[in-house]
């Protein structure tokens, strides 16, 4: 077994997965080392964690100089490339992450990626300047991080891929009950522990609508080989499909950390005793079935995206980005949601051969759109 | 991919798992090409295989000539190590499968198993064998295959391999209901299509005991770390849980074409349009319970033959042979199985480092020990 402590440059640390992700470090201090940390406006916490792991090197978004003792203030840029980190974990939320992601590809690093906009984004791009510069991308989101278990090993290509939904809070929610979803209500999911952001996503199945673009990109496959469906006891953590109708899933309890750390420890699998393992003797069922497009618009909006391409795919997470900000600001309702986030599409003429700035300035178009059709809504 | 045509040699062509192998060769005929057929007394279906497969030899344990043209006679042994061959596929039935298994491994040759109980009664020797002769056992078994499969790519150790049941015809039959099955309830599988033998050790559920032993010795796992878990379904064909406790299972319709096609084509798999996919709109549901090994006492048998070692786990496969010969010819009830089996292994003393005579005698042994004690209890 490969017992090199891992050097370990954490984007976004105070967010749901950067704080899971030093929760591993923490159980597993003889497998890693914490050389860089960043994250936005939480620097109280930054201190703490500066505190605790002593990192070479921090950033963070509200306030440049901290009083950090010999921890030194870097660029995010700069630290997703840093030549200390054999991993560069990208766990900062929304778009925000893509200039750290292309930073980390260009310098070769292996990239444990939670960030899924920017591959929606830019996964055309971001993928080439994986492939030019011998960089990798490990998947950290449960259900890609299911399908590259399950790929593991495997010398023929997939012939379909199965994303397995929990469904979300309101899985069986009709139309007028969809309505009148509050905050709090959508905010209380399930099966994950998340952040707000893809907790919300969750609910209104567009999560899994970027994650059918992500997997797109990660696993070279196209949209069409890509199927959805719902699995509300989320154990099973998507599946693959082979030519020979062999299907191989992954499972586990639904915990975060569980992926997060086979990214860090790929390829070999360590125990952590903060894990637990499935009780299949209190487990009685498993069941599938697929999705609602209908009442969960959100997901048909991505598909859609994902195949018209081009600048679409970031239009429509950057839209989502506004509409999921309004909804939790209790602006809009939960159904305005895909409403919105339809209008913002349909208005959109896609340019389907952008670089990366067309991509940012879609993104922002897209976002500055919404917002000025929520106003005029009000 | 790797598209030369593989040659193989089918030893027990006109069983169960034989002309499945011949099915796979007959849809992919670019793939494969068949060198060798053996055969035990159906003389007749051997002969119609020869003049379609074409294989320049043959073996047949009931007439040595046979009216066969160009194609010659050999021993079951040369066959077994036959250097026209690139694979063996192993598929007769009991215990006859063990010199060929041997003569097969020493020539180093890749073996594609069906027949367990070599592994069962041998499966230290068999290995040992494998081990200084470079060879392989690839498993035909939908268990072992499905374990072999979520095992591929992996480089730490499992903590524990879960083999799946059906649980059989009578999953939910009282104690009383057993003593009343006959031979024909019993040779109704709801799932799969197999041989006699393996149907009646799949109601009793020493089918799954004997698994739980092959595993052992395929995957080099102790006996302590297999679990068996009751699934009706027969969709979950295995699962493999790891240290950091993701789990993978692997899946399919219940057909022994696609882990006898897994064996040949490995590392590749190859679209069989014989073969159907998993429809997961009409599958709601996956189940998992305990086996009761109260009801279902063979299991028990099985598991602590093979914690005992030695020349136990042989004498359990003997004894099981005889005892399923004398229920289908109606000389024995269901329940009688495991009491007779029982008695043989506790009138048994293991040797606990047998030689291959040791382990054939005492299969000899049990057989005798088992058909005297169902002869006086007539």
């Amino acid at each position: 077994m490969d017992t090199a402590v891992k050097r370990l440059a954490v984007l976004g640390s105070t967010g749901s997965i950067g704080r899971q992700t030093l929760d591993i470090v923490r159980t597993l201090p003889e497998h890693f080392r914490v050389v860089a940390l960043a994250a936005g406006s939480n620097t109280s916490l930054l201190l703490e964690q500066i505190k605790e792991f002593g990192p070479g090197h921090y950033y963070s978004s509200s306030e440049k100089k901290l009083d950090a003792g010999d921890c030194k203030f870097m660029s995010l840029e700069e630290m997703a490339a840093c030549a200390d980190a054999d991993i560069v974990v990208i766990a900062t939320s929304g778009t925000s992450g893509l200039e750290a992601v292309l930073a980390a590809a260009r310098a070769g690093k292996r990239i444990a990626l939670a960030n899924k906009e920017s591959l929606v984004a830019a996964g055309e791009i971001i993928t080439a300047e994986v492939k030019a510069h011998n960089a990798e991308i490990l998947p950290v989101d449960s259900e890609h991080s299911a399908v590259w278990q399950c790929l593991n090993g495997e010398t023929s290509r997939p012939r379909r891929i199965i994303l397995t939904a929990s469904g979300g809070p309101f899985l069986d929610y009709t139309q007028a009950q969809l309505e009148a979803v509050t905050v709090e209500q959508a905010l209380a999911h399930p099966s994950w522990q998340m952040g707000k952001k893809v907790t919300i996503d969750s609910a209104t199945l567009m999560n899994k609508g970027l994650e059918v673009i992500e997997a797109h990109w990660l696993f070279d496959i196209p949209v069409a080989d890509i199927t959805v469906l719902v699995h509300p006891g989320s154990i099973v953590h998507s599946m693959v499909e082979f030519a020979d109708g062999s299907v191989k899933a992954q499972m586990g309890r639904p915990d975060m950390r569980l992926p997060i750390q086979y990214a860090l420890t790929y390829p070999e699998r360590i125990a952590n005793p903060g894990f637990s393992f499935i009780d299949w003797h209190g487990l009685s069922m498993l069941s599938f079935e697929p999705p609602d497009m209908e009442r969960f618009h959100c997901l048909r909006l991505a598909i859609d995206a994902a195949e018209e391409g081009g600048t679409s795919p970031a239009v429509l997470c950057a839209a989502d980005e506004a509409a999921v900000e309004l909804f939790i600001a209790e602006r809009i309702k939960f159904i305005d949601i895909p409403r919105l986030v339809e209008t913002v599409l349909d208005e959109h003429v896609s340019n389907l051969r952008p670089d990366i700035e067309d991509i940012i300035a879609a993104g922002t178009w897209a976002r500055d759109t919404l917002f000025a059709l929520a106003g005029g809504s009000d």
